[in-house]
């Protein structure tokens, strides 16, 4: 009998406690596999801080948002180096009998999973990122989910704005890509979407909000995390100066609302939407993708698959080599971003 | 200058207005198209009961549920037979000045579509279906929008069945697919989904009903509304006798209550989501989706592209012949009911 | 120590986890009181099926729908007949060592709890009633919950309307009387609220109807399950004829479906929203409703206030004697109905 | 025939519409009275800046947040001094033939109205005010759903919280008064709820952060914007220093993370939910207030009950004073606060 450890690793995110429930659902029975659950991501596995993970244990897990295993952004190797963490690692797994690991995270978490598995670790990764930013799978869970808040909360924001007449700002997640952005401004019919991925000059912001104003509208700028303006010298930092060398208020969303006022005269409020976005109950979409995620996960250990992730692929669950997650992240193509730009300005 | 005539067709769903909307802006801000309404799909084409769509006039709409042209289940056709029936149309078109027509709605809207083109009418479709059955697009506007509300109201009969140690029924759409079905099935971890293309009887059915009980869990039953037993002798009817040859109690879900009931001892209640599936702002996703949708059927007409329609396909909007979504339904392959099955019982 | 035994009786309502909560919080935190919680309401104390509930046995139930502790509709007295039935419960409460009761139910459960009250047994009340029909208390938790579930859904019935230009009704909760009807009449801008507690003709109903489409709005009734026309015979029953004496096909919104379109000559759609609105998570009011509820009742139990309920009067909890709430349901006054008349036809 | 204008004041407010639907609704249907829009509050009065309102303008508005008639936080009177402002809006008003004024607004817009009234002006109140704080009502229209959406928003924090073992802190509006944080917090079972009307030392607030972390619970802290800690030597500012005297970040929640995280060494995070808490559409329960209270600021013109404003007492819509709002907030008193403390630590 195969026995599987599961961890969850890196920030949190809807639909990791489905992914776990399928996993040990359909493995236990169907495959006859046994589970072990790894507490906080690769600590557990360093510290083999090890629970058991019974069928009974994951009922109703499918709707619960975060992950039960906890999770922690620590490196698998540390202090130790690579081949020293590996070793110690492979010791763990063999003290608790632990054949295989199932390993859900994202890019750095699965170019980890990678190097263990080319040191002989039967591994097999889920892509897990809410910012929608691994390649090789189309979509990834817990992304349906922060869209669909965004834009419940962003439809909020504009009746705001229409009352008094303002320029609203919502920030979202999207540090390195702009997928939230995209989809949830998109949705919200926003005049502006800021994204890592498409420089904007302040002056081209300032015409994207001039312009609806005009027309007699409330102008809605939909910015992710990582924007970085023409005019920026630096992508805007956690503490100290901002990307304009003043005093940081916040984020980007925080900087750009004195500006935008500033210069085209229209009030202007910004609201950070925050931690809000990766929290709580997934989708029903997210839901059912965690869970043919999970499902094709403990298919591909029972196949001795190893090295592999399982992805989404138009509306299939395919499994692909590690690799293709690693190294480059998926960012918003131009073509995509142009697709939404006859909603600008 | 390019005059395109848009009509909405067939059964109400989320997303229509933000198809409308992406139309308009995207057609007259880019491509300098004109656009004219067509009120209550194709009985305002039959009886050439048109509006004006400006710029203006759609703005706000993108998360507006229905349809501000209205939508009927009218054939284009009726008494003055396809001949007779092309020709009239054809003369309504030319009297109001349009060019082009582009026709949102199923696969009987998207067939009249085909015979339009046939005979030289300039026209894009655009397919909608909330059942998620229309072959030619992996995912349509309407579906996702439904499968969340379905999973908000199956989560919230969850409850009412753990205090009452009773089985709960959710009856959801499906007529002859059970898209939403599976998916809102998976999403809520139902013990048994009964859709139209698989088959069941109800020995299997009670079985599946049993087992979570036993285990001190309470029963979920999530069943599309064209499911049939093995046992029934006919789909159930909109009227008088069911399946079973008694008085007519109502959906498919109604019928099997009682049976359930009676079978297993289980006390059992039966609730059919029914038009709150159709109605409503639609999700982001379907926002997302149907903007898009909208944006490539106008750049379908700018590129004279007749007699195709757009569809989703993994990541991309893509054209495809009008011929591909008619004659066959998408329906639940065998292999994606499979997946689910491990959460049965 | 005071040693207190904890039921939930009657229909499933949101919010009574979160009493169960408060209840334990409190008292074993602030009045050192120890918990027992009674199974399936009355069936627990008659058959002696208890457990325990300490302080963290609890945490996390405030957000929780239905009720951990299961319920039912059995009566506390049975075959043993009330005197009989008193001193077996007041054997099986000394056995377990329970001191006092704490009861959470409807106008039956408490008219129960009265009765035992008045044999000795130590018990404080806790108004339980999605309905919101007990007299003594101006809200009870649940029914906010209701009716914004029932608001939502009908938001959704109204745009399918106006695609279909067809009158939509919604059929809500309530048997003997109407708050849910007229609360989310009102909130959804209702062009008729049908409630028990006042007759209409299906003329006036069909007026209604009538006057909003011919200024091409799209009717919405709201009806609550035990509403009568002035034409009807009865009530509608559960099966067999409805109260036209036609074969029943559901409840009265499905038998006023075809009557209304009939008469107007307006499509005119039916939904009952059924259980949705009774299970899931309570909303933020009817959880900080049923905490201050619960906490009041341990406050009375440390008081030694026998016999009383705690409920809610302007923005305070009070206790009153149980008696208030027995007898007597607090149904719509006419005044109240008349103060949405406004919004009618 | 009585010609009334409707003006809006102050912050935006779900409700505000279906306040003014109710006016002109009612006041048009069953008094013969006539309306008239005052643009972005006092400035439309003192602009001449009016629209018709009619009853076909007002239909739909139930559900829509904000309001149609814009709103600003200008003053009435501004440079001409109380009596020259007076009398100019007096002029404004013979002009446009507005025999009445129905102003909807808080605090401070409720003594601007009473001093009108003081000189002869025809005035009806409608209490506004989404932090709850107006005295003469017992709650006010925006204030549930306030409520439902930071409770929504909270239960997404905590599973967050769970899964990387963090403090959440969320910060609520109430710069005056913690009602939204004394519910919100009660709803999702904070472990410190911290109000304007409480002082509390960092101490006291990292004690009960510590004590949820050693059960092994996530601790959540609630905290209204206005919270001044004891240590404080101000209120947080909007810009410059804060509160500690170093460069601001942020409201008082982003303050006090880094503090607590540093006491406790429990990683801890913020999110300020900002202005979705005052936007979009309003929930159920606010539309019936707003509605009734729309209703009878109209009955009390036809009344000719000046210098009035209308308000929620128990189940009831009374009138009182227009000075019974003015000049003292409703704080959350003591025994209210205390009400909550079970739930602390």
């Amino acid at each position: 009998m195969t026995r599987i450890g599961i961890l969850t690793s890196g920030g949190d995110c809807p639909g990791l406690n489905a992914v776990i429930r399928a996993c040990v659902l359909r493995g236990s029975r169907d495959h006859g596999q046994e589970f072990v659950g790894i507490l906080d991501g690769w600590r557990g596995l360093v510290e083999a801080d090890f629970i058991d993970l019974d069928w009974m244990s994951v009922r109703g897990l499918g709707k619960l948002g975060g992950t039960i295993l906890g999770t922690s952004r620590t490196s698998p190797f540390g202090e130790r180096g690579e081949a020293g963490g590996v070793a110690h690692i492979k010791a763990n797994l063999r003290s608790a009998g632990v054949d295989a690991l199932i390993v859900i995270g994202g890019e750095g978490t699965l170019a980890a999973a990678q190097i263990l598995s080319s040191h002989g670790v039967q591994i097999v990764g889920v892509p897990k990122t809410i910012d929608n930013d691994l390649s090789a799978t189309d979509y990834s869970f817990g992304f349906h989910t922060a869209v669909e808040i965004a834009t419940e909360a962003i439809d909020r924001l504009k009746t705001t704005g229409e009352s008094h007449h303002r320029c609203m700002i919502a920030e979202v997640m999207g540090r390195h890509s702009g997928w939230i952005a995209l989809h949830a401004g998109i949705a919200t019919s926003a005049h502006a979407i800021l994204i890592p991925e498409q420089k904007a000059s302040l002056d081209q912001i300032c015409d994207w909000v001039q312009q609806p104003f005009q027309r007699g509208r409330t102008p809605l700028v939909v910015v992710a995390e990582g924007f970085v303006s023409t005019e920026m010298t630096q992508p805007h930092s956690e503490r100290g100066l901002d990307a304009f060398n003043r005093p940081r208020l916040g984020g980007i969303g925080d900087q750009l609302a004195p500006i935008i006022e500033e210069r085209t005269g229209i009030e202007t409020r910004s609201t950070t939407l925050g931690h809000i976005q990766r929290g709580g109950a997934p989708s029903g979409a997210d839901r059912v993708l965690a869970t043919r995620l999970g499902r094709a996960a403990v298919d591909a250990v029972k196949d001795a698959d190893w090295g592999t992730m399982v992805a989404s692929r138009g509306t299939d669950i395919v499994r692909v080599g590690l690799e293709e997650s690693v190294g480059r992240l998926k960012t918003v193509p131009p073509e995509r971003y142009d697709e939404a730009s006859f909603l600008f300005g």
